[in-house]
């Protein structure tokens, strides 16, 4: 399996930003899917790709521990790989980075269900496997 | 046509919230969009059939005013109403005002066109003509 | 400690979905807080006025399991309740059900430690204790 | 006055699109509202800093006109300038291009005034005119 670590950088939005003048709690899940998009990219493949393919990566399970908050403009990293993967399942974890200092912020972990388009489970079409270090 | 107003309710989200302490500018567009769900519901239609139909509203153009700020957890009212209607598009136009004084705190509208599934225009059906007013 | 289930309706927002067709998974963290939110007001207090008091609930873990998506235009109840609370911190669960037929979409927990303005860890002032079922 | 342009590269995230299968349309503010910071830090200052600083700009009035929609995972570009600006008040207009051919998405303006910490209109102090191209 490929337990290969991917970094992706992101800039807080003042959009994520709430009134406690840190970044809202949901927005760490959509890092999340932004790392593990940049993830997919950087193993040979877009997410985009095999969804069009007739392939959904649907969430199952989705978990973060907050340690210290984003600030609205700081620069992030998210640090995406992958626990395990079968052809049923993936699960993907995370670290989100102040890239200033490389603090942790947070931690994550997401699980997801390979899918039909009308959203019933399926077996990961070989010729991706590889990808995901099956 | 149909001048009637509708009314939503809303109460503005912690998540809707950013660091100046107020509602996000973007979110007053996601008001909008409740209020003209909420219009054609009280219009006698779901918009999610007329989607399931093949009938889709897409936006060309939206725009908006910000008279006073709206606060956390403060209960807004969204008047929607339609501005102009033909069977290629239609016009809506929305008040978003303070639910405790009737302030006004935006005013707004949008123009969409109606589309097939695959994002062509195309004619409203006759049969969804008198819900717009046609 | 107070166990009394809150129960909070929305409706799922066209923003919330996205190309899968079903309502966006962070989302539910959105939720959650609106179920927060709702559960403090039923229990005697308004979350905003304890924030203007100085004392903010930070949140310091967050967790979902997705069981069945939610679609645009549903009605969805969140029901949330009390898992633990002491003068330091407090833990919520919660259930997101379909109100249709009241089949559960998701279950979710949240953890969170009261703090100060400048988010320094706090005891949570006994004046608010009842309230939280300690 | 300063008529330059500067561009910011932006991917269109998952989280952005909904079940129309194109990019939600109230995103197109959030990245307007990244167009804008980059174009202040480009112009030398971080907009942060300003706020720090007790500055706030705040949106008196946004709009949008939408040619064709963004897609998810595909790259745009937010081309940012100012269209006017005075010690009270600045209005910013915006493209958006599809990275690819360079196509116009969609056009834009934002018209903000200069506020204290407590919202009240105030005068953009003289060492940031220079910055707006006053």
């Amino acid at each position: 399996m490929d337990r290969t670590c991917r970094e992706t950088r992101i800039t807080v939005r003042y959009a994520e930003t709430d009134q406690m003048g840190v970044a809202y709690y949901a927005n760490y899940l959509v890092w999340m899917e932004v790392g593990r998009v940049e993830y997919c990219r950087a193993a040979g493949f877009r997410y985009r790709d095999m969804e069009e393919d007739g392939v959904l990566l649907t969430v199952v399970e989705a978990s973060c521990r907050y340690l210290r908050p984003a600030r609205y403009d700081e620069e992030i990293l998210v640090r995406t790989w992958i626990e395990k993967a079968t052809p049923r399942l993936v699960g993907f974890g995370y670290q989100v980075l102040r890239a200033a200092d490389r603090g942790t912020l947070a931690t994550g972990a997401t699980k997801h269900v390979f899918c039909t388009r009308d959203m019933k489970p399926t077996r990961l079409p070989p010729k991706y496997r590889a990808l995901f270090g099956i």
